[in-house]
C-alpha cells in the first residue's frame, strides 16, 4: 500500500486552500498511486487564534464535503489533516477520516492543546480558542487499524502507546510544528514513536509560509517500525509517498519484541473511564 | 554539578576491570571535578551468558566494596554501572548506587531482560541466566532524585515516565547497546527520553571491545531536558563530563509544560501493587 502526505502551502483564503488540497490529493493518487492520503493540521486556513475562529465550520461544511467526495471518487482513505470544527458552540481542532466509500469512519479532536511560551521562540495559547477532545482515536480501515492524533498530541508517549495497545499498526499525525520546536524535536519524536511502538508513523506538516504569522516547520516524514525514514521532504510544498510493507512490521515485532516485553505485571497504562 | 561517565574498555579479567574502574573514577574527580560518576552495564566482566555466571558476586563482594570505598574517599555519588549480582540463588543484573559517605543508597535490578534475535544482527537471551528485578528505582541524593535503569529498560517509555512522576530530575542508565541496535536507536532513545520527561539523561556504555563476543556500541552521552547533547564520545575508551544546571530544567518545564499538559483525566500510568 502507498501512503502520500501532502505538505501543502496553506494561505489566507479558504477557497484557495481547498483547491490546493483537492489538486494535491488528486496528484497523490494519479502520480503516486496512493491508497491513503494525509493532509496537514489546519490545512484550510492559517494556524492562528483569529483565523481559526473565522474559518471554523461544522462537519458537513464545504471542507468535509470535499474530503468525503474525493475519498469516494478516488477510492482512497483520506486523513483530512485537521480543521477548526464548530460544534456544540465550541471550536475543536479536528481530523476527519474518510474511507473509499466516502464514509466518515473516524474523527479525532486534538486532546492536548498547544499552550507554550518559549523565551526567544514560539508563543501560542491554543486553549484560548480551541476546546480539547477527550477520546483516543483508532480507526478501522481496509488498510488495518490507524491511530490518529494531532500535532502536540504526539508529544505524549501515553497516547501513542494507548493507540498501539488498541491495535494501531500505523499512526498518522497531521501536525504543524514550528521553527522553534521543529529543528529541536520534530524528527526525533517521529522516529521514536515509530520505534517504541513498532508502528508505521506518518507526520504531515504544512509547507513553511513566511507570509503567515505562524511559521510551520515542514519536513513531513513517513517512518517504518524500525525507525527508518521511508519518505521525507524539506520545508517547501510537495507530496511525499512511501510504500508500507506490513510484513516488515511483523518482523520487527518478532525480532525485537518490545511490545511483548512490557512489564505489565509491574506497570499499567489505561484510559480512565 | 558535574557528571562524568566512564566509558571503560571491559576485558576478560575482573581484577583488571576493577583496576580500570578505580583509575577512571579517580580521574573523573581529579581531572573533571565530578560530583557524580557513572560506570557502564556489567563493567567488571564481559557481557555474555557464560561470563555473567562466572563473575557473579553478592553485594558486599569485591566490586561493591570498591565502589563504596571510592565514593566515601572521593566524596562523590557513584552509580556503579551494573554487575552480575548473586542473590537468593539467582543472578540479577544490578546497579548499586553509593553516596558521599559510601552508603549504598539504592539498587536497581534490571526489569526488562534483553531477549532478542535480530536476523543478520544481534542475538541474545539474557533471561536464560538473569532473573528480572521488579522495582522502579528513584534514589534520593544530595544532588536531587536520580532515576536509575539498565540498558534495555530504557526502551520502555512507561518506566522512564514512572521515574519522572516519582520525582526524578535526572535519569542515569548504565547500558551496553550493540552494533546492531546502537546505530539504529541509541542516540534517539537517549534524546527523546530526556525531551519527553524533561530530565537530564546520562547513558553509559562500555567502549567497544572487538576481542569480546558482544560488541558494545559505545557513544556514551549526557543530554539536557531540551534534548541538547552536553557531552558525548565515540566507541573508544574515555571519560565524558557534563555540567548540569538545574535552572535549565525548571525553565524547560515552565516554557514547554509537557508534564503539566498530560491528560491525567483521560489516561493513567501507574505501578501495579
Amino acid at each position: 500500500m502507498n501512503l502520500s502526505v501532502c505538505q501543502m502551502m496553506v494561505v489566507e483564503s479558504k477557497e484557495d486552500n481547498l483547491k490546493k488540497a483537492e489538486s494535491m490529493i488528486r496528484r497523490s493518487v494519479l502520480e503516486n498511486k496512493a491508497n491513503l492520503v494525509v493532509l496537514p493540521e489546519i490545512f484550510n486556513g492559517p494556524y492562528s487564534i483569529e483565523a481559526m475562529q473565522a474559518i471554523a465550520e461544522p462537519e458537513g461544511g464545504p471542507t468535509t464535503q470535499l474530503l468525503s467526495r474525493l475519498a469516494a471518487e478516488l477510492k482512497i482513505i483520506v486523513v483530512g489533516g485537521s480543521i477548526a470544527e464548530a460544534a456544540d458552540g465550541r471550536i475543536y481542532n479536528t481530523a476527519f477520516i474518510y474511507n473509499e466509500e466516502g464514509e466518515r469512519v473516524g474523527r479525532h479532536r486534538k486532546m492536548h492543546l498547544f499552550d507554550v511560551n518559549i523565551v526567544g521562540g514560539v508563543s501560542f495559547e491554543e486553549s484560548s480558542i480551541v476546546a480539547p477532545g477527550n477520546d483516543v482515536t483508532v480507526v478501522e480501515t481496509s488498510l488495518g487499524k490507524i491511530g490518529v492524533a494531532i500535532c502536540y498530541d504526539m508529544r505524549f508517549p501515553e497516547l501513542m502507546r494507548l493507540m498501539t495497545l488498541q491495535g494501531a499498526e500505523m499512526i498518522v499525525v497531521p501536525a504543524a510544528f514550528n521553527t522553534t520546536t521543529g529543528p529541536a524535536h520534530w524528527k526525533d519524536t517521529i522516529k521514536m514513536r515509530a520505534v517504541d511502538n513498532q508502528v508505521f508513523f506518518a507526520a504531515a506538516s504544512p509547507a513553511r509560509n513566511l507570509a503567515s504569522d505562524y511559521h510551520a516547520y515542514g519536513f513531513s516524514q513517513v517512518v517504518d517500525p524500525w525507525g527508518t525514514v521511508l519518505a521525507e521532504t524539506d520545508e517547501t510544498e510537495g507530496i511525499i509517498t512511501a510504500t508500507l510493507n506490513p510484513q516488515h512490521l511483523t518482523a520487527v515485532r518478532e525480532q525485537l519484541p518490545l511490545l511483548k516485553h512490557r512489564r505489565t505485571d509491574l506497570y499499567e497504562l489505561k484510559e480512565c473511564q
